[in-house]
């Protein structure tokens, strides 16, 4: 099948940037949220990307507008689900609000649509069924869309597999390195290997073998990175990753998770607070001593 | 005290690069090893060094084949250790070999020689007693010396704390970034992290979620880098993998050195032996459509 119709349900940070792309990739599309400040937001957002791809990756600014204006941004599920090819769901990550979005869509959508979920850490056997398609079903999930470009195809079991290669196909179009999650994994590939080598920074910090910066060090030199895990932490956001630790039951999760709870019980969440591990917008790591 | 002349104990890979980056920082450098042919081939991989970082990073070739001219090499202890201020051991990773080496260096060093081991998974309290001076004796550890540039300070219990500062300032001058390991940690601070995505990897690998290269996409795509965990692992070497592996006690672990060790029976060491997860010396992972 050809997909020419792309509808995204969900206007925040992420449903933004897939639109986005999708748009700049060729396909119709259309945006939904419940919330008109939300898709309001939501355009300005994708002006903004337009103006930072055209300074720095040579994207025409005209067409990347153009994309822009040939969107649709709405808050009427019909008008969103019109003729769609294939959903993809970045709603609120949270099961109850997912769940009520599939219900809600598996009814309305054509038949022929494609049901795809952004979701971070959800799995997508847990909506496969309420949407009235399991075999339809689908993870595909995206880290940054522009910066990190690779899209997770995560199947349930009850996927039909002749969906992978169309999925790896519009991956592909949309400028992304698909990669395949064969069995249900929470966190996909990269933050299954990502929260093992922040645990394992965490544990460094929280049993005082080494400070904060010399950490970040090692690994910023040994792997030419500018962040070393700190600095990641800060900005992914110490919340988010505490409600990562908090759920691992051995007992350096748990000493990295009480370390990680200290500092958002003082406001301290990372790049987004002003302050985490690092403080911005200047953190110590990205000057240019730090590794002097 | 102001370092002036450093001597080398073991004329391997590491111990080569450490003292021709000694004798390009301006030291005077004796490297001592029991086999005259060891000595004969480090000189050669020292002018190997030169030539390339002639070519890559500028260094005057001229410059860095009179530095490698002014190096003493030896298989004399006496010659070696002659007015050293400081010894970096990089001898076979052997704990009786590196015992012994310190029980010889010990007795014949001069009182004002610092005692540094470069040792990749022992620990320094290991040799301190031994060595004759416990309180002078501190891990001092490379990683690649001309592409890392960061070294481990790491003290045991008994180490003075007035050896760091100095350790600081002298690996500044052989153009490191110093870290310091405030307690004993096997594999220092890098490795603990290395060791630990690696190890998620493995699960991914063995619990069949998905493949080597979409792992390896999605480390590369996300961090940006040139490898990933399987080709990280090629070029580590299966079989020194495989140690580290093996001695952790979890099944997760334990499959994944099953798994090693089914590689390292046919010989598939990694790139060394010519084939481990990838082949070489055209790997998948270095060919530009692979993250297409």
């Amino acid at each position: 099948m050809k997909i020419k119709r792309v509808c995204i349900l969900g206007a925040g940070t992420l449903g933004t940037r897939v639109a986005l792309q999708a748009g700049l990739s060729g396909y119709q599309v259309a945006i939904f949220d419940i919330q008109p400040k939300a898709l309001e937001n939501s355009q300005k957002l994708m002006q903004k990307i337009v103006r930072q791809l055209a300074n720095n990756s040579g994207l025409d600014d005209v067409a990347g507008m153009n994309a822009i204006a040939a969107i649709t941004f709405t808050d009427n599920p019909n008008v969103a689900i019109w003729d769609a090819d294939i959903i993809n769901e970045s709603v609120t990550e949270d099961p109850e609000i997912k769940y009520a979005v599939w219900d809600q869509f598996g009814k309305i959508a054509p038949e022929k649509t494609i049901f795809t979920t952004n979701t971070s850490f959800l799995l997508p056997s847990m909506f496969a069924e309420i949407s009235g398609r399991p075999e339809r079903f689908c993870a595909f999930h995206f880290h940054d869309v522009f910066y990190s470009k690779v899209v997770d195809i995560m199947p349930h079991p009850g996927t039909d597999p002749s969906l992978i290669p169309v999925l790896m196909e519009f991956g592909k179009s949309l400028e992304q390195v698909p990669v395949v999650v064969k069995k249900e994994n929470p966190g996909y590939l990269f933050n299954s290997m990502l929260m093992a080598f922040i645990g394992a920074a965490g544990k460094l910090l929280t049993g005082e073998v080494a400070s904060i910066e010399d950490i970040d060090k090692s690994w910023m030199v040994n792997f030419h990175m500018h962040m070393g895990p700190f600095g990641i932490l800060d900005s992914i956001g110490l919340d988010t990753a505490w409600h990562v630790t908090n759920k691992l039951p051995d007992q350096a999760s748990q000493r990295f998770a009480a370390l990680l709870k200290a500092y958002i019980d003082k406001g301290k969440l990372g790049e987004k607070s002003g302050e985490g591990f690092y403080k911005y917008p200047n953190p110590a790591f990205r000057s240019e001593d730090f590794l002097l």
